[in-house]
């Protein structure tokens, strides 16, 4: 068993913003330090730390790096908000640090975050049907969010409980964070699991082996479209298909009720080099998953149904 | 421009039958020499030589070499037949093999191929919209047939008559048959396309980005049920949800009137290893589209419409 404690996802020291460098899991434990704002953005940049709230941390880390190296803060500001463009958090986090961009604001950022997770698990609890069989995907786990997880948190949260048998992992491709990430979360915790090819999911479900689809968010919008790794909104189509709920769980920060659906949320295309390196290819990072696809959306103030227009816009408004 | 003939794919020399191994393409053009029907069960066993024709030939192939040399043909049939056991061309093929296990007879089973696959290039056609921007799933092109293509076959037919603007390629997890060969295949014959994760089609289609999913098929059952590639049911709900035609382009050698629905159609499990190789994995070659999906099966005989079940059976019986 693995101990992954928020400090060790990610951490601010006198020097360094200091992150587990998560494109070397599970073949490695690798700290990378990153000694500038710059730096801290280039790590969210290659992805050495992911997710859309543990992005939101480190960014959060590395103003208070800056500040503390007395760096030009709005460059740092700048550098970190452009290093990735869908997951709101990261300048969520941001907005929140110029105000105060001390050790201790980032550090309350990382506790709050956690403290969210913990509370998402709980209100998660009552989706979760006894002997549940669950399909996730991508890593909504510890890794993603600085400590316990969303998606993950609340399968851990129901799995305590005694609700979850299995978890099924897709790999998530173009870059494995089911295979690599989540599968190892999950073996330190002691959840049983299996991995599977993410075309895989379909016929799992036509067998009766998945009760629900639980994932993370990268940004909800205010009528409660959801942007999420690619792959999820057809996870979504497949759930409505076979009668099964999709919840998504994510903490307030990954709200942005200024976005009035999933149209406005910018999707980031990443190197076609990670889908293949030799024919021309397309690498969307996210889809958008239609509100009407959605069953549920947990934040750390409860389980929200549609329409979701009429409460998350309030959420986010009472979380800033 | 690579050349891929029919001999380049497999062929029967005076003391092995030779495939181009299909695990290396596209790094390396290597051929695989099998002196033996053994080797030829192992060179489909291990997708040396893959593709439900293909594998057929191979074995038909494989049973005359055994025949030459003078090998119990028994034996060498069991062999054969126990290498794959979703595709039923292979079963096809060895019984065809059994009445006349000669060399000319297993060389006009490959030519008959390859000549039932331009056919089914011709009566695809009227499927294809102008301009038409086609999906296609793991490998159905010549390497999978012998030569020519089923669904990709199609694909070409229609794109020598301007008709196919742009193909999507899905990278086809966990092997990658259409990121490493169909996109090679595409590459060869000059039609634009590009590779996407499995999860990736579906926002494709939701932008409107595709206007048909063409596949080819290891078995379909007497009522239309099809049996291909995992990850082919989940582009047949998503084409569903997206209003678009989902077509199937196969063989007669592929129908199994013997089997009344897709329940019958045994799945192939392969090893865990291909999707982790080190966390637990579920690892099925194959799903099952049910015929409500299926938009029109298409053989060397014509174009087929549900109900399938009224022509399916006698397309079999008449081919047989």
């Amino acid at each position: 068993m693995h101990e992954l404690t928020p400090e060790r996802i990610v951490r601010l020291e006198d020097d360094a913003v200091v992150v587990l460098d998560q494109r070397r899991l599970p073949t490695e434990e690798v700290d990378r330090r990153c000694t500038s704002a710059v730096e801290v953005a280039d790590a969210i940049r290659t992805l050495a730390v992911r997710g859309a709230p543990a992005i939101g941390i480190a960014a959060a880390y590395g103003l208070a790096l800056a500040a503390g190296r007395g760096e030009d803060l709005d460059a740092a500001y700048e550098a970190l908000a452009e290093s990735r463009p869908t997951a709101v958090n990261l300048r969520w986090a941001l907005d929140a640090m110029r105000e105060d961009p001390s050790r201790e604001r980032a550090e309350r950022i990382h506790a709050d975050e956690v403290e969210r997770c913990r509370r998402m698990g709980a209100h998660a609890l009552e989706l979760f049907p006894e002997h549940a069989r669950v399909l996730t995907h991508c890593n909504a786990g510890g890794l993603a969010t600085g400590g316990y997880g969303t998606a993950l948190g609340a399968v851990r949260a129901a799995f305590a409980a005694g609700r979850v048998v299995h978890v099924w992992v897709g790999e998530t491709r173009p870059l494995l964070q089911g295979a690599r990430l989540t599968a190892w979360e999950l073996e330190g915790l002691g959840i049983p699991h299996a991995v599977i090819a993410d075309g895989a999911a379909a016929s799992l479900m036509a067998a009766g082996e998945i009760d629900l689809v639980v994932t993370g968010a990268d940004r909800i919008a205010a009528n409660g479209d959801t942007a999420n790794k690619i792959g999820t909104y057809a996870l979504a189509v497949l759930a409505a298909h076979h009668g099964l709920p999709l919840v998504v769980v994510a903490p307030t920060s990954t709200l942005d009720p200024s976005a009035a659906g999933g149209a406005e949320i910018p999707i980031e295309e990443r190197d076609p080099s990670e889908i293949s390196d030799r024919f021309p290819a397309h690498n969307p990072a996210f889809d958008v998953t239609p509100a009407a696809l959605v069953s549920a959306v947990v934040t750390e103030r409860g389980v929200h149904r549609a329409p979701y227009v009429e409460t998350l816009p309030h959420e986010a408004a009472v979380a800033r």
